[in-house]
């Protein structure tokens, strides 16, 4: 039996509650009904203890006994393997799992987090950076929307790929961007409507709010 | 014997020569001497039996047997597990390879790739748009900075993350984007001087030059 404990920040401001990278494993875990822990490191200040699991002085990290793994995308290769609720066990579907992990973050997100970030910020819209911007993340959800109107999940069944890629797409989501993605938004309501992100969202809104007691 | 081929584009224009991510794949492969071929796709129109292979109609795939995988991190991973010489074959060893090969594909690049794509393009610098993505690059480069200035490769020895993570940092040094942070650039001077990857650069440079003649 595996002994894991996932760490994230004793607390965070509200704005990106509910989207803390945590969430992404939380939701795992519980899809595949693995017993775990949560534990805190502290928002303000990331000392050498942090940085040594982490060493951006992000979260999330994850502890499977004596093995520390950081990097969200890491972490859900590593239990992938420890449950075909999250990647099937066979070669084929192994791979395609797998390289679907890798385009969510390397190809959809390279071009989601830029997007997101200028919405988040409010840049202006009428200059040649954010055309290139949105003309990046309009590329990659046209090439999306061709995929998910065809499948219900990337690699066949649901996986980890699937955490990955409706994480993503549901934050280009929440500023109206899948407006023109009509497959892509109903692959993020499929996606999100599983109990298992219903949980794991439910869980990380509590344990931030159960530290603004303290602040 | 694993069956391996290498798909890249028949051409591109001169710019991104020496930068087409088949380069990661065919360095890895040199670096553990396995035996492959090279095969061509159209630079000028991706059909669909593109699609098929990469979903995104980018290069490169593999194709291993009747196993066809996309993604530069993919295929790196798969790689690593067919030579000790690309990966550790130990757990923990295991483990830091594949978090760092996320960690450049997810964290580095995702802030490095913004970075290069402005400068290629000569947007302005007197931004909002340009502070955040210059800013979002130094402070990654920082904790680079921090982790290389004590240790030669990544996972102790060298691993398919290093593969990625310095050509990811070669393309910000060609901007000039490594001026303030030595242990980044002497890691990437480290990495370039290996055979193994002056092979693949020639190889790739001679693969799209041998296609001008016919264009």
């Amino acid at each position: 039996m595996p002994d894991l404990t996932l760490t994230t920040f004793d607390w965070v401001p509200p704005p990106p509650r509910g989207f803390v990278r945590d969430l992404r494993v939380r939701w795992a875990l519980e899809e595949a009904a693995l017993p775990y822990r949560v534990a805190s490191a502290p928002f303000d200040g990331r000392g050498a203890e942090h940085l040594a699991h982490q060493p951006f002085g992000q979260v999330p990290w994850l502890t499977d006994g004596d093995l520390s793994i950081f990097e969200s995308g890491a972490i859900l290769l590593h239990l992938g393997g420890l449950s075909t609720k999250l990647m099937p066990s066979d070669p084929r579907g192994r791979n395609e799992a797998t390289e679907w992990l890798f385009a969510a973050l390397n190809s959809v997100e390279m071009a989601s987090l830029p997007w997101t970030m200028s919405k988040f910020m409010g840049h202006p819209s009428d200059t040649a950076a954010w055309k290139f911007v949105d003309d990046f993340l309009k590329l990659r959800l046209k090439h999306m929307e061709a995929v998910l109107a065809n499948r219900e999940w990337l690699a066949g069944t649901f996986s980890v790929a699937d955490i990955l890629m409706s994480d993503v797409l549901r934050i280009v989501d929440q500023f109206d961007g899948l407006a023109d993605s009509p497959a892509c938004r109903a692959y993020v309501a499929r996606a999100t409507a599983r109990p298992a992100f219903a949980k794991a969202r439910s869980d990380q809104m509590a344990h931030f709010a159960a530290a603004d007691a303290t602040r």
